[in-house]
Parts: structure tokens; sequence; C-alpha cells
């Protein structure tokens, strides 16, 4: 029997730490498309008083990886980027979706959008994959 | 009495929660350069049981800031991107080297290397900043 | 009497000696979004005998130009990237279409797919455009 | 007897219709550096009569090109990222310089600065190559 999407998505969100110890919810899984949210704590802020980028960053980048993992059976990151469009402050709500945009081969493009609880867009991202057949060491 | 960048960078460092929670270390600073590192520990893990790739751009965009805010008053991410070359396993020490690449107005262009402690990169990572007075909130 | 975005486009075009020169076509432009296409010629050949991949930049970026323009009074890139995907012979009709991803302020991010006449994705693009008063010189 | 780095740039460069059409100059060529130049034309101004990117762009492919083939046997680009620092008027002189940033397996990263003749920064790219044994059609 073969698993679905989802429940390969839980199977590795079980293993994530990284997402489980900063509270990101896996909201949605289906093919070439997830959808995470997280709310910013304050250990999430930099020197300016505002959300580390990296944190931005690390929940686009995890929303891509459980679209692109949607594909099986393994895929990993190569290369992405961001680009950071406005302020978040703590307590905010943050809802990064990611959407397939093109595959080739092993490789492929993912979209992500990340906003605000009123939707307003704080960041677009775009992650590029490759599929291999183990995770090197 | 004018502050050097060594003394801003700690100021800033001070305040900077993302960087202290997760032990990340300001090595050095000086104009237009800095050098963060940090061990990597269980909690950082993704659900591939290797760095999350978030982790990697989180620690080079910390260099990334604290090279570019030595030029004050400050500077903010506008865009980032990252190639990521090797895994990275727990237990792992990284160092990230940040060096300012161009600067033209109020635009600066910084490279970011990430290594192991045997040398070897496992990112390379490009940040565009802008200067502004303030901080947008 | 204001300019429709197709009048403004069609004004713009006329100066462009870049796209008229390599034959590129204006095949649509309305709010946001761009449509050109050229055939490839040998002159467009790099020393591996497939086409330059400045020219497959070239052409995503006179249509992100076109998309961003719409919005007038003046768009200028700022930074861009491209994702080459398959190879393009001579003779091939390529075709790119620009669409506008989001807006903030003077920014705005515009995505743009270069496809073969059998519709396959040969690149993918992401332009960064500002908006400003006048062209600096 | 096994040609040099420089001996295999200039057959390479022979085969290259888009350089040679646009009197772009092979000027240096060691291991993994490049150096290339070009004079710009009336035929490389955009709508707002300055140089088109594009053509920015595709001289820094270009280097890219003869940095990241001085490795052999055949590297082909997978991804670019350019960003435009300041406008540049018919009958400039630019030079590209493409030095290499860091290879792992197939895999390699150069980068690439864009001068004026009075030597101010145009434009810095990123470029991203994979070594193949051949061409793919």
């Amino acid at each position: 029997m073969t698993m679905t999407e989802a429940e390969r998505a839980r199977e590795m969100f079980a293993r994530d730490q990284a997402c489980q110890t900063l509270g990101i919810r896996l909201d949605e899984v289906t093919s070439g498309r997830a959808v995470l949210s997280v709310r910013v704590t304050g250990a999430m802020v930099n020197g300016h008083g505002i959300i580390h980028g990296g944190y931005l960053f690390l929940l686009a980048d995890a929303a891509f990886a459980y679209a692109s993992n949607s594909r099986g059976p393994i895929a990993l990151a190569q290369h992405a980027e961001i680009t950071f469009l406005r302020p978040v402050p703590v307590g905010e709500e943050l809802v990064a979706e990611a959407v397939e945009r093109t595959r080739h081969g092993r490789s492929g493009i993912y979209d992500v959008t990340v906003r605000r609880a009123d939707r307003q867009v704080v960041a677009e991202f775009r992650g590029h994959s490759v599929l291999v057949t183990q995770v090197p060491r």
C-alpha cells in the first residue's frame, strides 16, 4: 500500500526537530503544494527589534521542503532566494504557501509567498530542488 | 565620542534575541566584514536528519547583518540568496564570514561563505542591503 | 487624455533598439503583464552550439520591462535571476510571458516563464523592479 | 598533447557567434578566471535610452562561461543572478571579470563584476554551473 502525500508529509514532519521546536505547523500538503504557519516569538527577533530574516527564510524553506517532497522520493534544496517586503513584529501569525512552478528531470522550482494574518505579503521566496535517492551525509 | 564598529556591533548583538537563543557567537566585526559561528544542535535538524537549510541561511544572514550594519546607521536586508553545497550533521561547528562586495548609494552587496570546522564550504550566500534612517514597523 | 498601457508600451517599444534589432515582438501588454516572442537565429548561438543564455535572459528581461512599465511612470530593473531548464536550438520560436507577482511601495516582483513553441518551459526568470521619476544617466 | 586553458577558450570562442556578432572580446582566460570586454552600441539600447540589462547579463554570462569552461570538459549554466547598479550609456567600454568562487563535485559558483572604463562597478553577477560530458540538444 502506498502512502498518500499527506501521510508521507506527516511522517517527515514527526522527525522535523527544527519545525517542531519553533512551533511551525504543517497545515496542508497536496501534490506540489504545502501550507505551513507559525506565530512569531520574542526569540525570533534580531538586533533591530524585528523578526530575523533567517526565520522568515526558514518558514518559507520548510514550506518549499514539504511541497517538493510531496513529489518523493527525497527532494533536497540546492538554492533559494528570498525578498523581504515588510517588517514583521513579535506576536504576528505568518502563513507560508508553497506552489510548484515547474519540474524538469530531477529538478524543480517552487514559489513560496509568506503572508501576515491580514494577508499582506511579507516575503517572496523561490526554491530550487533536486530529487535524490538518499540523503548525503 | 563616536563608537567603533566593534562597539556598535556588540550593542546590536546584545539586543539580538535570535542569535543569542541559538548560541550564535559574534567573533569579529570590522569595516564591511563580520565573522559569526555556531554549533549545530539537534533542534536544528529537519525531517531528513540534516541541518535545516533555514538555520544555515540564518547564520549567513546574521553575518551579512553585522557586516552591513558596520556601515551604519541602519542597514536592512532587501534580498538574499543561498546555495547549499554540502550536508551538515549535528554537532558540527560552523563559521560564516561576510565580506562587502560593493556599495552604491544606499545599496550594498555582501558575500557570505559558511564553512565547517575542516574549512570545507557548506553554503555560499549573497545579501543585498539598503541603508535606512529608521527601522520600519 | 491618458494613454492606455498598450499605447505607452508601443511608444517605449518604438525606441527599444535592443528588441527591434533582435526581431523581438511585443505581442501583448496589459496591467502588470506582457508577452514577447522571438525566433532564435544563428547569431544567438554560443560556443557550445546552443542559444547563449544571455539572449534567453534578454527576452525574459524585456518581457519583465514591459510588464513593470505598464505600471508607470518609469520602472527600472534592480535585480533579476534566471534558471535555464532546457537547451534551445537555432530556429526555435520562443515566447516569454511576464506576470506581476507582488508590489510594495515603489518595488515590484515579476515572474517570467520562457517557453518553446511546443509549450515546454526553457527558462524561469524573476525580476525585481523599482519605480523612478526619471532615468539615471 | 593536451590543450592549455587559453587554447580551449580560443577554440570555443571561434564558434561563439553570439559574442562575435556583438563585438565582445576575449581578453584573458586562466584557470577558473576570464576577462571579456565590449563597447556598448546603439543597438544595445532599450526603450529608456540606456543599455538593455540583457546585454549586461550577456557579457557577464559569457565571462562566466569562459571561466567555468576553463575547468572542462563542458560546463553549462544552470542558474544566474544579476544586480544592476549604475546605468550605462552608448559608447561606454565595459569589462567583465569572472572569478571562480567555489566548486563541489560537478557544480561551480562564479562571481562576475562588470565595470566601466573608469572602474566603477555597473553590475554584479553570480553564476551556477554544472559539468556535463555532452551538450544536451
